[in-house]
């Protein structure tokens, strides 16, 4: 993520990763303030062993695409909307509107949920005890929403 | 994609699958007008192999969060600016902004060709070869860039 | 109704049903969560006598225009401006901009009460008993806009 | 329809109407030029027999919504980009955000097709020929659908 | 104004006109819940001996330009931000976007204020006593500004 | 107008005055090109005997507000939809969004035909010729539409 | 500034000017409600031996725009984010859009301190001392990163 | 300049910068497509004597914020409204949205002109010749005004 203020809204991304049974790392890497670690973290990632990297920024978020243009390993962006943010629009746009060739994964605004899981789901792949991890998480899901359709009862 | 209309958009993802070596089918499938056929595609990708859906639509873009809906397999949503649609806004958030636990992986307004490279990323998570692919076609990118900026030689 | 949190909102549209006289029934059904549960209540919705269905969701909002999909049943869609929305920009264009051939009757941003409405007027076409509550609901507006009008006296 | 203007639009209102069987009359009513006439025209419809008003008009489209304030009939909205219009966003939020009270049933920018399918479904809660209407005209969609995806054949 | 709620914004109008000199009166008419008070209000209005009319709404605001439609006396329109508001810009495009022929003269945002300095503004076309009002308003806000300048003293 | 290029817009206004009876001169006058001669033309428009200000200008549009802050005249603004200007909106925020104390009387995009109908009834409140000039002008309008409404006779 | 209340905002450039080491002064101008005061304000500045201006301001925000017409000098636009603001869209357009010919150097909304270390960045094009201060300021701005990219230690 | 595909709208820049007698390379660097290119190009700047950076570039325009933070020297972003852009937005908020520490300095929609001129108003800081070019530059830009307002003669 570009900056530590962001793990209030990247926290859910590692949560639910951890609750999927998939490894991760957390960090703070700022396209911006330190663009040689950014580098040197993007450029490394593969070589190290990582698999999917999810990038989180707000505001002129460069951080995805830049990640994406360093490694040829998929990248998941989260814009994050962030206090100096108009309303989420720049970290969306500066996030989704790639170029072609460089493509972001990216999910909705503040999604880190969604991150997590799309990672996971990238990562299923290849690995059939994540599928039915993520079989069983969607059937959780759909079990909460009759539970609450059924506690409303007949409302007639 | 939801519309035969949207081939003219979507045959770029075909054609950089088929540059990067990924098998691939494409098919017509509408949310609104065939959710039966959207429904038994979606529920049967999995078993029948498929590893990963692009799904590109516009408007009230529906298609690739109810695909993702109906599947464990990563969904890559493609907003598709269709004559009816607002500037292409309707089509990008009705593929983005997604409720946490249905991710649709959302690129660029009509980057089916970003789409067809994600999958190869997603893919090439399990696949060596896919891997020296994408790292050859970065390599063409950067070629091509270089090229032109030498072509326009010394400009000062 | 997609989510239990929606009922803040749509209970607006139970509570102008009552008053008009015109019976009904509220439920969890989400789209992305449920979509077995959405085919099956959106198919069997009119050959169990439902007559119109009222639909609201937040985000990317595909429950209008699904059930839409699955029903020839006149469906009203309420865009609600859920926790994670755009200004409920989202919402609103993922229930408005629905392709050619399925038409997903909106009103405007949380508006359940108009909604509400709505479903009272489409059936008064049928039934006279409601064109008389409707008309009443109408003067009822109409006074207390001319009572607080002749509150503020002249004010000259 | 607002202008003349707009019939280009909104032909295909009376057309889709045809198709499904529903008599219909179209006329000009401008709620800016001719108010007096929008006042005697709205005031008489349910008299005159009328069930269901379509009402497109562009820009700051006033006409939707003050027939809908002049009648207990529903009444349908169709947002039409005009020349001057903002990209149609002043249509479609001059119809749309209407206060409680007073619904209009909006359909998607330009959709006056949608606007007749509409107004056959609300008719429908009533008429069990449009009710076989309507689902032979979904019957022809979805074959639409699936004729075109059979021409594209096996694409893999 | 469209409904009493609106007070709060358009008190700044009556202030700013009792402070330039001009008689006014203030009332509730709302174009969707009073349509025929608002048809006689807006006829009768230059019959009344009014001048310029101030018109006040939020959402779908048609008010202003209704009134302006039924009278040729110049109408003035503030957008209200009310509750139910996609941020003013339904109230703003609904206001500001009217078709040739029928013109309403638009302010800011709830800027009732500068309503009722233009509404001094037109009558001073004819009358020297508001001309001098407003070139003394003018010099005020002319002091304030430099007054809070020199408070702020030598800041290098 | 900012720009001889306004003009193409602009003349709807000249036009409309003309028909309307009323007298008006037009020049060109940046506010960021010649800050000079719009200082002098804003500040001797009351003196030379000018009643009534229209401002066009297009993109960061300073024009109008700039004017209004040198007289005490009323100043119309009409935004203009330039070559640069995204869609309008910078044209119509620069106009419109005002701070309290000096307002611009603000039309639609690209509307200059009724900032002169505004600038005629802005007149008319102290001369009876240009009220009934304004009241046939109306009665004009109304004819046109129900001429357009005869004309497609019944159409059922 | 353009007004006493936008120095919550605009402070933050006098904080980081004096950290840089350049010599600043502030003052409340008014584009609007005192127009004269900015013309002989910017017309002077050149004179006075300023070298750059940072101009801030909300709403229809003229003043950055009309300053750069009036001095050769760059001038740096503030887009403040004003309570009457439109969630800043306003003032952002009404200050990046100029025309060709009359440059405004724009930061972000609210982003007064970048507009300082932009100041500092342009006069460093002719003061070694100053490069050397803002090297040491990017500098830390990496720390700050690192160290709390550090602080969360391993996190896998 | 982020592609060759801009030097359509970055020529201006060329252009203006010799007209007002200032040297100048153009490049092509992709942030990316060849990012280490864009370090080096970028890190080298200040060395090779640089002074000020023009960076131009659409869609998810992440060159100018990028060179911005590898480099203490001025960068002046120039978003350019590319093919794939949604009007413009995209480029213009991951330029501008800059986060605090990294200023860019930008100009308006496809300004490339603007950016010339403020790069040679940002040298003329230390240069008099400069000063001298860009008064008679802004001399030039009035009288052409004056010229067209004297063509159109008096029209009255």
């Amino acid at each position: 993520m570009g900056s530590k203020s962001d793990l209030a809204v990247m926290q859910d991304a590692a949560d639910v990763l951890k609750e999927l049974g998939v490894d991760y790392e957390i960090s703070v890497v700022s396209a911006h303030r330190t663009p040689d670690r950014m580098f040197s973290y993007a450029r490394a990632a593969a070589d190290r062993g990582l698999k999917v990297i999810i990038a989180g920024a707000g505001g002129a978020a460069h951080l995805p695409g830049m990640v994406a243009s360093l490694t040829h390993l998929p990248v998941i962006g989260v814009p994050v909307k962030s206090s100096n943010s108009i309303d989420g629009w720049d970290s969306i746009l500066s996030i989704l509107q790639m170029p072609n060739g460089i493509p972001v994964a990216t999910v909705a605004l503040n999604a880190a949920k969604n991150a997590g899981i799309l990672a996971a789901q990238i990562l299923s792949t290849g690995d059939e005890t994540l599928v039915q991890n993520l079989i069983k998480f969607k059937e959780d899901l759909r079990k909460k929403v009759e539970e609450s359709a059924a506690d409303m009862g007949p409302q007639i």
